[in-house]
């Protein structure tokens, strides 16, 4: 690597609260075979799906326990806070095969009245030594 | 005491793990202490509400969110757990008053639908030393 | 029933929010009905431990740990509120058969540190019709 | 647009669930709009720090402790799920100034022993009608 590229990213990671390079770089590798897993698709994976919905949208809300409890398999458990008088914040552990995974995260993030939905992907851990 | 009581209070306090007579002692002067700071009233507490419900319950559903909310300031969060394709455990940390936190279990649990309910009084912890 | 007893029964109930005296002993049945899972002993059952104690308290934080992921087939998910800069509260949803359940939480009530404990029983609901 | 991207689009969205395309757009612009709020720095957002660690990594779960507890304002609350009987995965919902919870977040992560971490930018919703 450039001393360029080095110093840019010593930068970084000073910023980030990293005690040393090496720390940052083995997270930057497991960051990526987290990536892998996701991507092969029949993988056991685990992802926390977060959501931003008003509390009022009453069709929604019947929709996801619905889709939470078909799915109840995947669904671990749903930390829910009241952010204020309308809005909720979500957020769910789901675990299965990452293509399965996926495909509930989509069809509950597409859900009219959610009004922002990310999929956290992570790992059961046991590749990230 | 007499002996037989303590001898009868020892064989629980071994079942139950503790390691020694004084722990399990200060546990229950605790225990006392927290009913205490429930009964005075207006001191702040905490507490845990555990419901069972099914999910099918529309109008349940509905109002549970809508005093969730109006009360957004007291549940601090929730917790939902999903038992099977039709039941949902929740349990809410709820903080304020003793008598406001009381008086929204209560309207929580007695709403239909909610199949089994439960307030579980605890403390903030600074009187339990 | 007396009528002195309803008229008490009724006063409560009203302070409770029941919408009627029915709504308000299915309830009590349904409690009763938990109580007997619970007593069963081998039956499958849910319920939720709810401990306060002081995040300094490392000792037990191990510990804490240590016996949940032991446990982990019973222990579902927790749920981890900061009251204050020292306070945690901790809700964990437990299942499994009855006696199971009363041991882990017995465990973990007694170890020195948790300043206040409290296992509340419920039901995965199947026979709360 | 070309029709050749809005083609892939449409492939895209019909994948993922949704009903139309204006959703699907509406979507997009709201996800900016939370980048938006973010890159701002000063305004309150919140956010979900997902984490994977070993739970045998005891002078982890020491940090992870007090510096949850030194920024107890901003983390309203934690679910843990024991993923096996050596893997924790644990969810935090942070709110405050979007370049704290950054901070906050960035000082988890990189704490030896986390294995995986990732921030999720959301919004406490009133700028997403």
């Amino acid at each position: 690597m450039s001393a360029g590229l080095l110093e840019r990213f010593d930068r970084i990671i000073a910023r980030k609260g990293y005690a040393n390079r090496s720390e940052a770089i083995r997270d930057l590798v497991r960051d990526r075979l987290v990536g892998e897993e996701w991507e092969r698709g029949d993988g056991e994976v685990v992802g926390t799906l977060t959501l931003i919905y008003d509390h009022d949208a009453q069709a929604l809300l019947m929709k996801l326990m619905d889709l939470q409890h078909e799915m109840h398999a995947r669904v671990i458990s749903t930390l829910h806070v009241h952010l204020d008088a309308h809005h909720c914040l979500e957020t769910m552990v789901l675990r299965g095969p990452a293509d399965a995974v996926h495909e509930t995260a989509d069809k509950i993030i597409s859900l009219k009245g959610v009004k922002h939905g990310k999929l956290t992907a992570t790992s059961i851990g046991e590749f990230l030594t």
